[in-house]
């Protein structure tokens, strides 16, 4: 019978879910847990500059690795970082949410001390956190096995945050081992039943595509798709949230759906046909033009995480995985039947204009890519200038596009870093965006990371000038100095910044940056009304959407 | 009859609350109600670089003006500003929020829109809103003027803030003016009753003392207290969360009172006494070193803003500005038989070190202070070294204990400066609580603001250190480069930095300060482990309360 604290068993538990980093701010309330934090052998102590960015970077941390751990203090510290924990919720990140709190004893007397309303009740915040979480504990030292398991197992059944409130005194006490295991029955699979439907559908078709998107990357599934799109090159594509999910250098990928907002190509592949297999999408305005797709249910055969849907008809329960390890003898007898899709051809046109255009910097993107970037781009003109990139081989993209909370990507690119040292990390964001997190900037000197950032300047917010307001005063934003950012926010950094507004400048960067050994900041100067063809589309149908 | 859209009626109705600035930031759900700010005479639109930043800002500003108004969009706005309102509910600061959501259309449909969970329920953020508002309203069109009427009443009265979810469409709608005026019943005053009682205590009193704190700031009722004094100067104390309420200069005023973290002198002034009289005191953990406090009810009379407390009995309602006319008879009636309080002594010895201590320079800011100024010091050793300072006249100094935010104070000196232009600002703030918020440095240049800035520089959490794990490295920060921060942050601004490690050469700084034009910030290097005298006190309670 092995004994240890409560906060050493949730040590163990996040590291085997596979969590080597814990992110965030400390503050009193979690000061002695992080005792256990530092002594751990394998899990490390991330501190952020704030909580806001600390959830960001566990995010973007947890896209990277799978799950994700934060720490933050009662109050102040949570609430700083719940809009970050609503948006893995919105986008299905498993983020373990640990909020230090007062003592117990403190709590059931109803204490008037710091960071409370002061008014005794200490579950208003707990209370949120429901709000935006798969599941969440108020732990005591008698449930916190239990409880720990339950909201653990939870958050990563659902890939969504999971909230545990850990009073100081409760970290401290004492748990033994050997633990209950707790044993988990399942109902019986429909996958005999979807099987059948499917064949139904897919034995008579002549023109199958397949639109993949980002649910399929939280599950992990660019694998069994691959493997899947081997057996035939069908015309295959994804939304820009699951950009990524399907290796773009395979046979059949067309490009980016977006409804209307596609190009005629793609929009031709995906929707003109007897079946489009779809595998983890869920359509949402900014994605498909303001609900522009034309897939209607009688030829959809479509995956979600838990069920599936065949003309209409639900099977249930039923996961990705085991629906896509249906389709497999199914592509494999009927897939030759099947046309396959056209290789899209990229325009890669040289740009006359001296300046440096939206399609111009782009078109240089495109070419500076290679096979294993991770790629952020921020809400705006980089996420949906990035849609149009064909992506290098093992390349992943990073994109918030649902709940759509600029400034994410910065931090998030600190977080995905953090999980993946070994890759070069791009972050491409805005200058109106960029101004919400740019602190992180200095833990990413301080931790020695080497990322490359693209500051796209045009002078605010150019996304909202495009849906309303083009020249209103509050789309204009404090113009900063951007080249020397990253100096400021670190005193021991080597950083490097440049600032260009002409094509060739940036061209030039570009090649000197293709052994990049320390933090790069590019500051591109863009025109402020130029947006991404894709964006035009989408902002027209916002505008429309908000009441013009 | 005069019809206006609900958004112009809302301005309106913040106008006549005597709100002149609207701080935030542009979401494309608020775009269209913010054309309407852009229109109004009256109002002007200030954005800030982020949603926490911009509640401490209007924080700040309602501190200092009384109310304050935020707009933010919905989800991701309202979800990163929650910190600051929620810290606006602890401390009685009335802000206004208002957030912009998509078209109620939208909403009933349950679409999967951008900034939504993606699930269809867009009261989510309201539900958590609702623990932080003394109010809040969902606006639709036949509402909006009832409830943004019912909204705001119950904001300002509460002095907490109000939560308005205005979608798109309802900003847009037409209302009709003239509108009904609601008759406002209130039940019978209890103030003959609390006479009675008070008049019971005090006639037979001989020392009698005033222990005021920050409602008594946030009901604005310096002038009857300062008028109370001048019948009788008996000995007179603040909290620390209320210092400034009291003139400092006026006879009788002994200090910051914080139970055992007191001075000998202080502590004997308020706890020896036959009555003590305290107007707006809420005891708070940090506020009394660990709720160290001796002053039994039996001899208390406690003014609270809707009701009072003699000697353990409660009188209500009857608002502290009414009890405090009750006493005004009564300090002329019997307040000659009370003993004076005697001035305190500060001891102003110059410090032998070449290095600067806290000591050194608290010191040095005592003297650079002057009447008028407004001064924010962050929670930490900021705070609590402002605590020992004797405030020239009419100098209000911003700090929240009780929330206890780090990095609050940035922004909320940006509001502070907002509502009061003419008037000098003087923040002192930590390194690792300016690393939260530190963009609005650029905002403050835009608007041509000349604060003047101390950084305490101490690598890291100093007042995390002092209550646990001196050493460890989650108390540490990443190191910036501060001098060369509010120059990264404008483009245009003439910002002008210093680093001091001497203290000749911070008295040689302040001395150049005398004059300031211009942002002004001053890196005061500090040993990570010199904390002020009250911060050792009130952080080994608190260490103890956390269980060591």
């Amino acid at each position: 019978m092995k004994t240890l604290k409560v906060g050493e068993f949730l040590l163990m538990r996040l590291q085997q879910a596979g969590i080597r980093h814990l992110f965030g701010v400390p503050g009193d309330y979690n000061l002695q847990f992080l005792d256990s934090v530092i002594a751990h052998p394998d899990i490390t102590w991330v501190g952020c500059a704030n909580e806001l960015n600390a959830a960001y970077a566990a995010d973007g941390y947890g896209r990277c690795n799978g799950a994700a751990a934060l720490l933050t203090t009662f109050g102040v510290g949570e609430l700083s970082a719940i809009n970050g924990i609503a948006g893995s919720y919105a986008e299905y990140v498993p983020v373990i949410h640990i909020v230090g709190a007062p003592a117990s004893q403190v709590q059931s007397q109803g204490d008037c001390v710091h960071h409370s309303l002061g008014d005794g009740d200490f579950r208003h915040f707990s209370r949120m956190a429901q709000e935006v979480s798969a599941a969440s504990a108020v732990l005591t030292a008698e449930n916190a096995v239990q409880e720990i398991d339950r909201v653990m197992g939870e958050a990563l059944y659902q890939h969504r945050p999971g909230y545990l409130l850990l009073a100081v005194d409760v970290a401290q006490a004492e748990v033994t081992l050997p633990l209950p295991s707790s044993a988990i029955t399942s109902l019986p699979s429909a996958v005999d039943a979807f099987a059948t439907a499917a064949e139904a559908m897919l034995s008579s078709a002549q023109h199958v595509a397949l639109l993949a998107d980002f649910l399929a990357a939280r599950w992990q599934l660019q694998s069994p798709l691959a493997a899947l799109r081997q057996l035939r090159a069908i015309p295959a594509a994804t939304l820009l949230m699951g950009k990524g999910v399907l290796d773009e250098q395979q046979p059949g990928f067309v490009g980016t759906y977006a409804g209307e907002g596609s190009t005629p190509a793609v929009r031709a592949a995906i929707e003109e046909t007897d079946v489009t297999v779809c595998v983890g999408v869920r359509f949402t305005d900014t994605l498909t033009a303001g609900f522009t797709q034309q897939l209607p249910t009688e030829k959809l055969i479509d995956l979600q995480p838990f069920h599936a849907v065949v003309a209409g008809e639900t099977f249930s329960p039923l996961s990705m995985a085991e629906a896509l390890g249906v389709l497999e003898p199914l592509f494999r007898r009927y897939g030759e039947r099947w046309a396959i899709g056209g290789m899209a051809t990229r325009e890669d046109t040289s740009d006359d204009d001296a300046f440096i255009s939206q399609h111009a910097f782009w078109q240089a993107m495109q070419r500076f890519l290679l096979p294993g970037d991770i790629i952020l781009a921020d809400q705006g003109t980089a996420a949906f200038g990035a849609a149009a990139l064909r992506l290098p081989e093992d390349v992943q993209l990073l994109v918030q596009p649902l709940w759509g909370s600029i400034g994410y990507t910065l931090p998030a690119a600190f977080g995905a870093q953090t999980a993946q040292p070994q890759r070069r990390v791009i972050l491409i964001i805005g200058d109106g965006s960029a101004q919400l997190t740019i602190q992180e900037l200095g833990s990413m000197q301080r931790d020695g990371q080497q990322p490359i950032i693209f500051l796209l300047n045009n002078e605010g917010y150019t996304v909202e000038r495009a849906i309303h307001g083009a020249h209103q005063r509050y789309n204009d934003i404090a113009q900063w100095n951007w080249t020397a950012l990253p100096q400021a926010l670190s005193l021991t950094g080597e950083a490097q910044s440049w600032r260009v507004s002409e094509t060739v400048q940036l061209e030039a960067v570009m090649a000197r940056l293709a052994n990049n050994q320390r933090l790069s900041l590019v500051e591109v100067v863009l025109d402020k009304e130029d947006i991404p063809p894709l964006l035009r589309k989408v902002t027209a149908s916002l505008h429309q959407r908000n009441g013009g």
